[in-house]
């Protein structure tokens, strides 16, 4: 099987990786940058092209991992591409390649890439969507071969799994990121908290989160709440993030 | 050792049954509940009491879990204990106990518990502090029997870490709820996003939270911030959570 990586970010990267690292290879890599992609391109014995003109046409998958604005662009670009292409984005809706491609889809994979960070694929949600039967069958396939999570999501429920990971995700680091300030304005360290981070998250893989939330706010326990709102006012943003966040959990009791 | 447990929620529920499964004996128990008490008590193998005034005031120590508000006055109602009395509250200056006891000092968990989830004490960072060395002695080799993590920490520290807490552990389980129900509403299971959840808190374990921020606002992302809040048009509550935790993001970046 010939594949393609477009893209040299969090994604593309981690994706190239756990493909490469299943046996399956890959022939190009095309980024923005050509630095990135020749680094990309080492790590999976991949070659690096310069130009979206040397893609190989005629290759099986074509993988299309940039910014979610790009999606469309880069597309039309590969508009004679022979084989499947797929984007990777959570939000960008699949019609977006009605009209270019024969065969295409969404391969997306549900989970939080950092660089810095290896991520084992076997467990991830890889949420797939295609335009026909046959394209249908062979992503499942290959979406299997990297993870036991595979599942069919259509482009309107895929929007609200990435508005939902969003909360869950990208505005929970920043609350770690929030606490993290409180920590180090008051010269303590950020250490500290990460037990609770980690039992946090790790109690709602077998419960409801709503069915485990502690804290003032759910015990309306008004005194505390008074006093954490004193403390923090010199940063009116995170006293205001902090006033709805208590009234939100109250309204969910 | 003759210790006196005083609550039965949840960390006299779990702090009970972790000196216990070091080995340590808990004489007895008292709650406001004498049906919790006993319920506990049989699971530590101590004595449930029904009245304060049944608690043996030569014990070595007195641990009070009880609500943050009940502190000061259970404690009254134990004025005539001689050993050292310590309670667990995050958000209670030590010297609420002060012209009560001789000797006393905090013991706080920095943790989460739930009833339903077992928890491992040995790396829970606990903070104690203390009205004088002999206690401070007793409390740090207590403590240390625990766990691993022991830290001095005073109650002006302490109430800040509490309200990291708060941002880091409860706000958190809160936005974990929310993404539960954006998914719920729209028939998506909430397991869709577990390895999310768990990826999110175990990549901050080894960086900081700034450094593996991602999602639309830190990539100013303008259009799916559009995209999402037309979605959440129909919870204007969760609007406005979106739009100040983004806002907040960028601010930070």
């Amino acid at each position: 099987m010939r594949i393609i990586v477009i893209g040299s970010g969090n994604v593309a990267t981690h994706l190239a990786r756990a493909i490469y690292s299943k046996g399956e290879s890959i022939a190009q890599i095309w980024s923005f940058s050509f630095d990135n992609a020749q680094i990309l391109a080492e790590q999976v014995s991949a070659q690096p092209v310069k130009n979206l003109s040397e893609v190989d046409r005629n290759a099986d998958l074509c993988i299309l991992a940039v910014k979610d604005d790009a999606v469309k662009d880069v597309g039309e670009q590969l508009a004679d591409f022979k084989g499947i292409i797929v984007h990777t984005s959570g939000a960008v809706p699949m019609n977006v390649f009605n009209g270019t491609f024969d065969n295409y889809g969404v391969f997306y994979p549900l989970q939080t890439f950092s660089k810095s960070k290896e991520v084992d694929f076997s467990n991830i949600p890889i949420c797939i969507e295609s335009n026909n039967v046959e394209t249908s069958n062979f992503l499942e396939e290959f979406a299997k071969r990297l993870s036991v999570n595979v599942q069919e999501i259509n482009s309107e429920k895929r929007k609200i799994l990435h508005l939902a990971a969003v909360f869950a995700c990208n505005f929970t680091n920043h609350l770690y990121a929030l606490a993290g300030k409180i920590l180090q304005d008051n010269e303590l360290a950020f250490d500290l908290i990460r037990p609770l981070i980690s039992e946090t998250s790790s109690k709602v893989q077998h419960h409801l989160p709503l069915d485990v939330q502690t804290g003032p706010a759910v015990r309306n326990d008004i005194d505390t709440e008074q006093k954490h709102l004193q403390l923090l006012e010199n940063t009116p943003q995170m006293q205001e993030i902090y006033k709805i966040l208590s009234e939100s959990i109250k309204k969910s009791r």
